[in-house]
């Protein structure tokens, strides 16, 4: 009889946070690769364009002017996908013509007045910045709205149109289904264990050691035992903490740093400006404040495209789409290879 | 007050078969686009190519060489995802660290010898054999297998590497999320309201006309009123039929039709060969042969990406893969399009 080895033999995990699973085939690896082949990113972005609608000084679509800020910078998105007003589509509907009113916000954030720069670069006082006003946001919008989903969209390949360094806020009058999945399944594992799943969950990956990107006093990264994406992380609090606007400032301070290092070795694995989207999950907020949301941990996933190199993405296509995720390493192997990377940026070591 | 405009008011919608929500923000059509840009597909592909390991007579990746085949042709994936003998990863597992088994064959299926054509080119009677080769798999390989799922990838930018016309058949020995959960609200509705899901949805969808793009005597094709995909469609069976080799012959021929149809209108709405991803979701298999699975109706999802050209397509990222599926134009609005195009191709208008 063979004996099990999770790199050559495909097998099932499953994601407690969303109550599915992934199908970890790593010798899948061993395939050679002739499909697309994706555009690396602009290497040359001029730090000041004068077309560009994110950069300091300049004129936006609906004709504002944006200030010379020097630090980060919000604006309303000029084409929300959310608007505060929207009427209401009405009610008796047969089930199979459900629909619902969608109300809220899209606001952008730019992290600097440079376009040339991006988060591994910034000074970690710069990057705490970024911090402070996305816990703001989420306190003033959070006052009202049931979700604010803070997202970024990192390089072309991930739907990014502007290389200027910036991210989204969108809040919503309703709870979005991956919260709400996660929100659920936080629930029931509370529920049935005494502790919160991703405190447990942190606190096994501290110790089992095998899965840890970087770490810090106050974080940990790893690549989750269920991710789906090759190089995915999750980036969470080692204390209990429900929101982001609940982050002392060390915390801030501490969280500034890691994702400096974390973000350097995403750089550094195919030596180019790693695209992902990344976003914060906390417990919601709105009419829920009111809620007993112990069940809840901030955390923040980074979702990464790249498989092979750094124009060889990995394609959630057909069987993904129609089956089930599949995965071409497993995490362990991805964890591994991010943890042994420098921790100094190559672009410096080039300098 | 202003009275709702799906047209113009973002709100959400029900999908019923995955029992989560869409937003739907049409407005957002009206942003400019100065984001990523696809590589149109090539459009002088070989009738046939002696490096390509899926033309006929050509040797493959593990040394065997592919007979002179004259209509489809199917063999074991060289580089599968799912095997038929791992190892089982064992239990005593801690609730957040779970895997199960996984095992199963991953097999490829040519549609036609010539490298150079696409469904819509084939001949009816061609794509019967098509349609025959997938119920005839689907016979064979759910005598034991839970689940067996067909997909095609079409395009480089849908991750398929092979311009030769071919799909995917990968059986396994578990029922995969998406199959799973369609199950599920397929079984909740069935005891709810007394009849399939898809069949009280195609009822209503032939009568009330706007979303539909094509039908004929035993088929419907739909953008459905939850798409997330700009242009995804539903082709059903108007008859309650549980799997693809239910279909008697008639249907098959009616089915082969409609799909030239359909893929036409697909082509013909770019002026390219139309990327996607499709596949068939029938009633599960194997161990499920001798359940009651009254609660299904056999379907394909197609889901193409383009979203405004041949070139730019809609991006899932951010806010779709952390909060929810959002789309920028009504299913009615992307119906209608669809609907009126021409049936006849434009590449042989153009000749
Ligand atoms: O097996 P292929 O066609 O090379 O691979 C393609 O389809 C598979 C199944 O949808 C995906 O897992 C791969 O990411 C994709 O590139
Ligand atoms: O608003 P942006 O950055 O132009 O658009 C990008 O992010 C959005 C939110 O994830 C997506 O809906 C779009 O498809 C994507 O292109």
């Amino acid at each position: 009889d063979v004996s099990f080895d999770p790199k050559e033999h495909q097998h099932l995990r499953y994601n407690p946070l969303r109550d599915s699973w992934v199908l970890v085939s790593a010798h899948r690896m061993k395939r050679p690769w002739a499909g697309q082949v994706e555009k690396p990113p602009e290497e040359h972005i001029p730090r000041f364009d004068p077309r560009n609608p994110l950069c300091p000084g300049n004129t936006r679509a609906n004709g504002e002017i944006n200030p010379n800020y020097d630090s980060t910078f919000v604006f309303e998105n000029d084409f929300p996908a959310l608007q505060p007003d929207a009427p209401d589509p009405g009610s008796d509907q047969h089930p199979l013509f459900q629909s619902k009113a969608a109300r809220g916000v899209c606001k952008v954030m730019c992290f600097h007045p440079w376009s040339d720069i991006t988060l591994p670069f910034m000074k970690t006082p710069e990057v705490v910045k970024v911090i402070d006003k996305w816990a703001e946001l989420v306190e003033e919008l959070g006052s009202t709205y049931p979700w604010v989903q803070i997202f970024e969209n990192k390089g072309a390949v991930m739907g990014c149109s502007n290389p200027h360094p910036h991210c989204q806020v969108w809040a919503s009058s309703f709870l979005p289904n991956e919260p709400a999945l996660s929100d659920r399944c936080q629930r029931d594992y509370h529920q049935k264990h005494g502790e919160p799943l991703l405190l447990q969950y942190a606190k096994q990956e501290a110790e089992k050691k095998e899965r840890v990107v970087v770490q810090s006093s106050h974080w940990l990264a790893v690549v989750p035992y269920w991710a789906t994406w090759p190089y995915q992380t999750l980036l969470l609090p080692r204390r209990h903490v429900l929101r982001i606007n609940d982050l002392t400032a060390e915390e801030r301070e501490d969280l500034a740093a890691i994702m400096k290092r974390l973000l350097t070795k995403y750089d550094n694995l195919f030596e180019v400006s790693f695209p992902y989207s990344m976003g914060w999950h906390g417990a919601p907020t709105g009419p829920h404040l009111k809620e007993d949301n112990s069940h809840w941990q901030l955390h923040a996933h980074y979702y990464p495209p790249l498989l092979r190199s750094a124009t060889v993405k990995k394609f959630m296509v057909g069987y993904e789409m129609l089956a089930q995720e599949q995965r071409d390493l497993t995490p362990e192997q991805a964890a591994e290879k991010l943890r042994n990377l420098p921790e100094e940026h190559y672009k410096s070591r080039e300098e």
